[in-house]
């Protein structure tokens, strides 16, 4: 079989985390490590009521096949909401509708990679986009993010490497929770211009802020090659597969479309009626609200169990939105050595590895807050807690 | 932006059918280009009652995300029948849902292929394999299509070069229409034995068959490499884009169910379920002996209509199912350079070029006969025959 495998499928991680969430599923177990909005964000009523109405209205293109680019009024509603929010001058030109963001990952890196290609990632980053990005072989040039976003330093001295393109998720970053600065973003957008490398600023969770103003993006709208990742699945639903890139490089865009053509020729046509209908009959920034204040009050609730059990060593970010903070660990001390610790008390999480390029037991873990109640969150805490200070005091006191 | 593009997607054709299509848009154009099935296979009615069951049933289930190899009670639903119909003896573990066929291709083309891997495909073949294929950037190694099937000789001389798989479309091929004899299959599976090679049988239109009996495939369930794709989207919806692969290599679907998840996580699983629970309350076969009878009469009409209208030294297959069927001009004659003289007369077909591997001009042309009542079928031959006759008095006695 060995023989027969690409060197790029040999050179892509499986999901670490879907190890993990099998190890969660045991129902006494509370899981941190999953990634799952909760169901109140699910509008189920109102989407019932809308397959009713596009069935009954549009009757059988809702079940044929349909053009690449995505359903047009749902993209005119992409790029009416953008431009509304952010000054942008977008037509549906700009739009592409992928199956969830992760392909439109997986679409990039085809579209602009070769073998041994250089990109800039964070330190950590999302770890579905390393695996996307490594079924083409590139050279990952890790740029540490720290709490006001990129390292500046690192990275100007990565983009002396002959680079493709930077990934970046300025806001409420998937693994740590961070959001980069209005200055931060000024700094990177400076550092950029001119160059010609790709800007990606994925921004699955940008809608989800429930402390402090929206910040601009650092290229959308501003720098010509950049390219922006937007998704309803934090917003409406995630098993539909509904995300979108936004572009002003319509000649990128095409390449694009001509990857993902071959990749599934369209997306789900029904599920895109389906949300631009619902988008049409409904209050979408209604909708949000309720999910902003409920993950708020969640956040809350991690961050005050953590104070009150967790370790003073043991330190942790403080997320303005998203679903998900992230645990810094004594020195040398392996949150994969915790894990299994942990799971036998019932409570679970991701360690840091999967996050980075290339580093094994790091002293870090992401716990997402959005899919358990107040009570539920504490009491896995505490269970977390109890753990830590013991594997602590074994570990750092032998 | 040329530099910054992967040799992978430089390597890609645009769909040509897609450019063509647009071409054929106009209302008064009778268009035999497309692939589109006739609405009347979409079971609209018992779709949307499905749709308020599985919501009502399974709440929050149907817009969580899911796992990657797809819903366990779909796959089982495609293991019973495949095991019922072809004495199989398939588990869940042996089908992976995918996003329409397409992403099967993509799929298997990023699991299998590195670039300059041989590959063995049909001549002609269906163009989006082509498309999905060639990101990869394979060496293809074409073999004829005869009306048996595979030519058995031009097979044993391409298989003398090092290849990773042998793509095929055994029944009703796309564009060809033609269909591998039972003789024809079990020679392929005999050259084919013991050889360290992955057989795909792509197989769309299978439950299609109008005429005669169902076929045994030439490697499911009996070569242990083999890999079989199936879809509903000629039986229920295609634009709800759910395909399948089965295989009992279960090792190689484990890389394939990687590459998935790289890919966009998991299918959609709202249409999973969606699709599923119409299965389930519904007779798939009562079903497709309506979508049958109807392709049956048209496709005869436009069989009835070609003897009438076109001259007799042009040459067309028939079809036992499917939705195709196959024009081949006097040799040296050029589809291509009829077709904007069709589109002038409001008449539109599929050159072949976009069919084969580096051949430009050929004599062949693709017609799809699903998507037009006889009437208009009977119309567009007519139409079809006149230009084709005038051309070929054109071209043939300069």
């Amino acid at each position: 079989m060995n023989h027969l495998l690409s060197e790029g499928i040999k050179a892509t991680p499986p999901s670490f985390v879907r190890g993990i969430l099998q190890a969660a599923s045991d129902p006494g177990v509370i899981s941190f490590a999953g990634g799952l909005p909760n169901p109140i964000s699910f509008p189920q009523e109102e989407l019932l009521k809308s397959m009713e109405r596009i069935v009954k209205t549009y009757g059988s293109n809702v079940f044929q096949y349909s053009i690449t680019a995505g359903l047009p009024e749902l993209r005119q509603y992409i790029a009416d909401r953008y431009n509304r929010i952010y000054g942008m001058s977008l037509t549906i030109d700009n739009i592409l509708i992928t199956t969830g963001s992760q392909q439109a990952l997986d679409l990039i890196g085809k579209v602009l990679l070769n073998k041994g290609d250089g990109i800039i990632v964070e330190k950590p980053t999302y770890l579905a986009a390393i695996q996307a990005f490594s079924m083409q072989q590139p050279v990952f040039y890790p740029v540490a993010l720290t709490e006001d976003g990129l390292d500046l330093e690192q990275l100007e001295k990565a983009l002396q490497n002959p680079v493709k393109f930077i990934y970046t998720i300025p806001d409420f970053q998937n693994p740590t929770g961070l959001t980069y600065s209005a200055e931060n973003r000024k700094h990177i957008s400076e550092i950029l211009k001119g160059r010609d490398i790709v800007l990606i600023e994925d921004d699955p969770y940008g809608e989800l802020r429930f402390d402090g103003e929206r910040l601009p993006y650092i290229g959308a709208g501003k720098l010509p090659g950049s390219i922006l990742l937007g998704t309803f699945s934090k917003t409406v639903t995630p098993g539909m597969r509904m995300g979108f890139i936004i572009s002003e490089n319509t000649e990128l865009l095409k390449y694009i479309s001509i990857a993902k053509e071959a990749s599934d020729l369209h997306t789900n046509i029904f599920s895109q009626y389906l949300i631009w209908d619902y988008l049409e009959h409904n209050d979408l920034d209604v909708h949000i609200a309720k999910i902003k204040t409920l993950y708020q009050r969640q956040a809350q609730a991690m961050m005050n169990a953590m104070d009150k059990y967790f370790p003073p060593t043991v330190q942790y970010t403080k997320p303005h939105g998203g679903m998900f903070l992230w645990v810094t660990l004594p020195d040398g001390v392996s949150a994969m050595s915790l894990f299994p610790r942990a799971l036998e008390k019932k409570v679970a999480f991701v360690p840091g590895d999967p996050f980075y390029i290339g580093i094994e037991n790091a002293n870090t873990m992401r716990l997402n807050y959005t899919n358990a109640d107040c009570e539920t969150i504490e009491e896995g805490i505490r269970r977390l807690g109890g753990e830590l200070q013991s594997f602590l005091n074994r570990t750092q006191h032998p």
